[in-house]
């Protein structure tokens, strides 16, 4: 009977994430909040209107502050007096800067976008997470923000993409630490290397199969997990050549 | 016969920097470019003045493009064909929110200032560091942005300190891993915490401290640290109680 809210819905992992959570049972999963920047993409639509009403689109940009709060009081309203239990800012982008960092000239945007679009949403849907029964907040980080393994990512040319992760997993230590005492959960995972558009085709696994992933973290986190960075465990990927082990185990920072 | 750029030299660290470079010997530092954004410094000043032509002001200011093209030209003209041996990024600055996360409202620009302001300077400066004989760059960085320290720091009112030196940290192994291959070392150092307008006079130590043992590390860095996140080296601290001991140890991320 949870209710859940996520970011960037529109497609990607965040339209998988929704779609995901739909087909769990009601008694898991009462109300998905789905937003997106703007209310143009058919395939959540498609979802909403299968939902049978299970699935509110709200319509929320990470870079403004005014949907934010318009966003947050939609949601209070439409929660009637409960809290929200699930926070999944999903929201983000990727650089791709084939000219090196001498040519990254996108740094400020993308961390508006991928740390303090974050902290916008959390601020703002902190009041309704405290009136919720799971209290949970999940940060979608990526192991390539993970400094600690840098080397094994040396071959990826989105250096504004690493360092505003980095500082994403900071954030999310931070909120971790401040509401520990009042029950809250705050916990980044890394879903994976993805098909989607930010992922481009050749990535390692299907976006349902991260999502499905995320989901089993989401489902089972809880204050043992607060403050911590994990990867999602895919069986057969634990000792895969190259960076990407789908172990399900915490990632160095 | 190296020379050196120092930003944020008007007070605190960088002043400190400044005037322990010039206290050693012309053999070792020959020319110090101390850039600061205003000429409102009277302790730069009179260093300035006694150093007969060694110390060159510089006026840069990180957030401001313009003017670092500009202290980048100023330079170049300055040092006639040579290149610059040693760039010491210590521009920064700290955010004191003791309202906690909900009442952080400076994430953006406390991140342009510590991060893209850096950014900015190095890539500018990077002709000039290429054609030096150090090829150096040392990033101010703190243990307040080592994630896997954080519970150590919880205690510190100043995330947005905490989270975008965390981003500098991966900004700097960033540039580690892309400028290796020219022979350029670029190095994040935490000075401790010092007696200045940013530490507080309650901090550890006195900031002609820091600066020497900052300046230690900078002559001794090499290839052999590249990429690396380090601790200043204080005999009598390596054991200290609570979070900070200065014991010239690798910090982890």
């Amino acid at each position: 009977m949870a209710s859940f809210l996520i970011t960037g819905s529109s497609r990607g992992l965040g339209l998988a994430l929704v779609s995901r959570l739909a087909a769990l049972p009601k008694g898991q999963v009462e109300t998905i909040f789905a937003t997106a920047r703007q209310d143009n993409s058919p395939q959540l639509n498609q979802l909403v209107t299968a939902s049978s009403g299970r699935i509110e689109l709200v319509r929320l940009d990470v870079e403004d502050k005014k949907t934010i709060e318009e966003a947050a009081r939609q949601v209070e309203s439409k929660l009637a007096g409960k809290g929200l239990d699930y926070l999944i800012n999903n929201a983000g982008t990727l650089d791709y800067n084939p000219a090196g960092l001498e040519g990254m000239d996108n740094l400020n945007q993308i961390f508006n976008l991928n740390v303090t679009g974050v902290h916008e949403v959390t601020r703002a849907f902190l009041p309704l997470l405290r009136r919720g029964q799971k209290k949970t907040v999940v940060n979608i980080s990526t192991t390539l923000g993970s400094i600690a393994r840098a080397q094994e990512y040396a071959q990826s040319p989105t250096p504004a993409y690493k360092i505003t992760k980095a500082a994403l997993n900071m954030l999310t230590v931070q909120y971790a630490q401040s509401f520990a005492s009042e029950g809250l959960t705050f916990l980044a995972v890394s879903p994976g290397w993805l098909r989607t558009d930010l992922g481009s085709q050749r990535a390692d696994l299907p976006v349902e199969t991260g999502a499905e992933k995320v989901v089993d973290i989401v489902l089972k986190t809880g204050p043992h997990q607060n403050g911590k960075f994990v990867n999602i465990h895919v069986p057969g990927w634990e000792k895969a050549p190259g960076p990407n082990q789908y172990e399900g185990k915490e990632v160095e920072w």
